[in-house]
């Protein structure tokens, strides 16, 4: 039986795992992102322990994900240090010669979800995380969402509060969604780690507000048929049906959903959507599907 | 050789058309929307007259696209009167036992425009046009872009421009996207038809900021190769360039887009963009491809 290797290369730790055809995780380490070199040799020497057929990675970007590009497979302009414009693929392919799959790490999580989590047998659903950034992936039509480049959908911008002055973090739009509703700018905003937060409800109506405009917009737009959220700021669950009666409140019934009680949910592969998406990408290589 | 019918179904008139495999139209009828019994006796009539094999029809909604409801086909809670819950797929079928594809008006478009028009050849691209409403489809991947539903993204939330006093026409959001921006938007706030606002150069400037803003956020969740940009208000050629460079401003160059030039484009199509779309759905549906 053929064994695959998937990475999710995270800002904070690259996770590393082995599989097979039935989804389900071998092996597993995480490793911590330092610079290239010193967390790419741990990554290839835990690798070489087996004999893999195909990889998968499940990229933290902006990446490069045009197959037809010279810098194909390339991490482009990330703030991470040491990381910009770094050759992931052609690295990993130096020392593996197989097929590899690669995507980012959040249109991995969402075929991790669609293939075997709370997707499982729709043939759409959005991954959301909302952590130290906000990123989003799709499957459509069962396969993953990427035009002209992958989405960022982080960044769209969505309505301020009328009652809330702060600026907002985002380096590029300021006050974009993820300038506006990511773990950082929570924490800005009241001085205080967002766990240290979880008393204050509005705290979390506010962060539930910006959530469900966005949402509205991607409804509006990709009408998945599944929303899953996750990410360290989601694992306040109190969140959750605030952002179910907001998402009511701004859309007043101009489009049909599921139940939004089923259709907003956590992830069903708890942290290992991601990963366990990545050894889809390796399975999906692996059969010449990119 | 196969001759197949094509339907853009519009709140104003029907296009009805006769085609082949090579996206001609060989025959074009308009007929007014009046009644359901009115109307369709007239498009009835049209096509009794030739020997179609397939029936392609891009209608107006919101409409019932999932192959899976009893209430598939349907036009369902349109604000034009008479087509409430109208079940116009099951109308042709009793006339016409023949395969029938069936999408929304402006999916039909960005189909026309993706195989034929602006985008041809490229495998994703996004259709919108600003007139009475505003409306959007896409291909993603070669096909049309539906989830749990079609897509209704004229109804995207944005940012109001600071100097924007006038509160928005949706019936359903009021200052939504369409509320702010669709021709009807545009004549309430200046109280002038708007074709006369022609020399108003701050009129187009407004109209490109709302346009720019919600084409910002189609960009970050779809990633389109091409934009194309149809209906009566993108008449008004001075917006295109409007728009571009609002759009260059609110980006910040955080996501990589082709030349805006090319890339911000009228149809290729000209006014048969959603026509030549549904005969390329009757193709399709022909060949057992809904
Ligand atoms: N229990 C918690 N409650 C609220 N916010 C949290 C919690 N744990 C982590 N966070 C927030 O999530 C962010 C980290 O996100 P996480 O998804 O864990 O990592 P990353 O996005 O770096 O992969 C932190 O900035 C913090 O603000
Ligand atoms: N030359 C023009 N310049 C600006 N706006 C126009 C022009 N022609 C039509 N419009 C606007 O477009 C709207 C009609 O849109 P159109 O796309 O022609 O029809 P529909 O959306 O009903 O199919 C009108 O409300 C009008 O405001
Ligand atoms: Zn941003
Ligand atoms: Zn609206």
């Amino acid at each position: 039986m053929a064994l695959v290797g998937g990475i999710e290369a995270g800002g904070t730790k690259f996770v590393c795992a082995i599989g097979d055809h039935t989804g389900e995780i071998r092996e597993r380490v995480e490793i911590p992102t330092t610079f290239p070199a010193e967390t790419m040799e741990e990554v290839i020497r835990f690798f070489h322990a087996y004999d893999i057929e195909a990889l998968g990675i499940g990229s933290f970007g902006p990446i490069d994900v045009n197959r037809e590009s010279p810098t194909y497979g390339f991490i482009t302009s990330t703030p991470k240090q040491g990381w910009i414009n770094y050759p992931i693929v052609s690295k990993m392919k130096e020392h593996f010669n197989v097929p590899i799959g690669f995507h980012t790490d959040v249109n991995a999580a969402a075929l991790g979800e669609g293939t075997y989590g709370a997707a499982k047998g729709l043939d759409s659903c959005l991954y959301m995380t909302i952590g130290t950034g906000i990123g989003a992936g799709a499957l459509v039509g069962g396969k993953l969402l990427q035009g002209h480049s992958h989405p960022e959908m982080g960044h769209i911008l969505i309505r301020r509060h009328p009652e809330d002055y702060y600026q907002g973090k985002c380096p590029y739009h300021i006050d974009c969604f993820e300038g506006l509703a990511a773990g950082p700018a929570i924490e800005a905003r009241y001085g205080m780690k967002a766990n240290e937060l979880e008393e204050r409800s509005d705290v979390w109506e506010l962060e539930a507000y910006y959530i469900a405009q966005a949402l509205m917009n991607f409804i509006l737009i990709l009408s998945p048929q599944k929303i899953i959220l996750g990410g360290g700021v989601m694992k306040q669950q109190q969140v959750f049906p605030k952002i179910r009666k907001q998402l009511e409140t701004v859309l007043k019934g101009y489009v049909d959903t599921p139940n939004l009680q089923d259709y907003i949910v956590s992830p069903g592969l708890g942290n290992n959507s991601g990963i366990i998406g990545s050894l889809i990408l390796a399975q999906q290589a692996l059969h010449g599907k990119y």
